[in-house]
């Protein structure tokens, strides 16, 4: 199976691992041969927004141009992995502002999109942009907002970006309420 | 701040780890002394479903109860760590098929639920129950359809167990479409 990393030393004893089905489970985990140590691997979260300034036709969205690897110079929505001693909602905040320096009001989830073959799942929640002015942070070359015909479609970061903009994009065409979308990645 | 647990060596080489704060960054990290690999730690995530038989004021919600810490022999919705490799909707299933048995067709993402303070999300989908033959795996020692009044409030295994049930029956009761709850568990 894939793995982001494997475990070559137990992280508590510093010993050698090996990957075996401990009892009473059906998994491969990193065990200690010394200690006995368990180590498990889990998907990831990473969380952010979709910032939108005006609405209907004339809504526009924010994009952060990235200033760093991967995906260097390419658009992405403000977003990044969830900290532990934060919310998801927290998490997705957090991003917008470090990321755009972007002043939001944060609205309900509206994409949930499980990137399996990463081991990721990209949350995403609908935001309201309260001000157009923008404080990209390091990771940002430039953040600026996109009407529908400028998005920059064979530009974007990832594909959970190109999927949350296209649902968004419809849903707001076809005047749809704009409830929570899932979606798997392949 | 609070971890799930402290890294005291390198998995990748074994030497001792050190939590700082890597350039670039603002939070300390387990940074290993030798080799600089840093390694993240991120919240969790816990899936799972509340299946449901009938409806309306006939509804029955499935519960299991516990064959293993925490909480042995108190009651929980079938629900476990996300894995690497499924969905959160594949793990949510999985975990009904192995600590249930139970038959189900899965529905809409219901509750998502911040535990800040032990570092998990937890995630449950309605799921809508095809047979009252269960089959609980090593993990329950029993599986039951329970009405409201029969709910064993006082014997629930976790708080997001209670908070998915009292939403899941206010929405029945008022009438009210099941749309995502949004919750922190303090």
């Amino acid at each position: 199976m894939w793995l982001p990393h494997r475990f070559k030393h137990c992280s508590a004893c510093g010993a050698a691992v090996e990957y075996r089905v401990p009892a009473d489970d059906n998994r491969e985990r990193a065990t200690c041969t010394a200690c006995a140590s368990i180590h498990y691997q889990n998907p990831i979260n990473v969380v952010g927004t979709l910032p939108v300034w005006g609405e209907g036709a004339d809504a526009q969205v924010l994009l952060c141009k990235r200033a760093i690897e991967p995906r260097y110079g390419l658009w992405t929505l403000p977003a990044g992995f969830l900290e532990l001693g934060e919310t998801v909602a927290e998490g997705a905040a957090r991003e917008t502002d470090e990321e755009a320096g972007a002043q939001i009001e944060l609205g309900p989830l509206y994409c949930l999109l499980n990137v399996v073959k990463v081991g990721q799942i990209h949350l995403f929640y609908r935001a309201r942009l309260l001000s157009t002015e923008f404080a990209p942070g390091p990771e940002t070359l430039e953040a600026r907002l996109f009407r529908e015909e400028e998005v920059p479609w064979d530009q974007l970061a990832f594909r959970t970006i190109r999927e949350t903009l296209q649902r968004f994009f419809e849903d707001r065409r076809l005047g749809r309420p704009f409830a929570l979308h899932s979606a798997d990645i392949a």
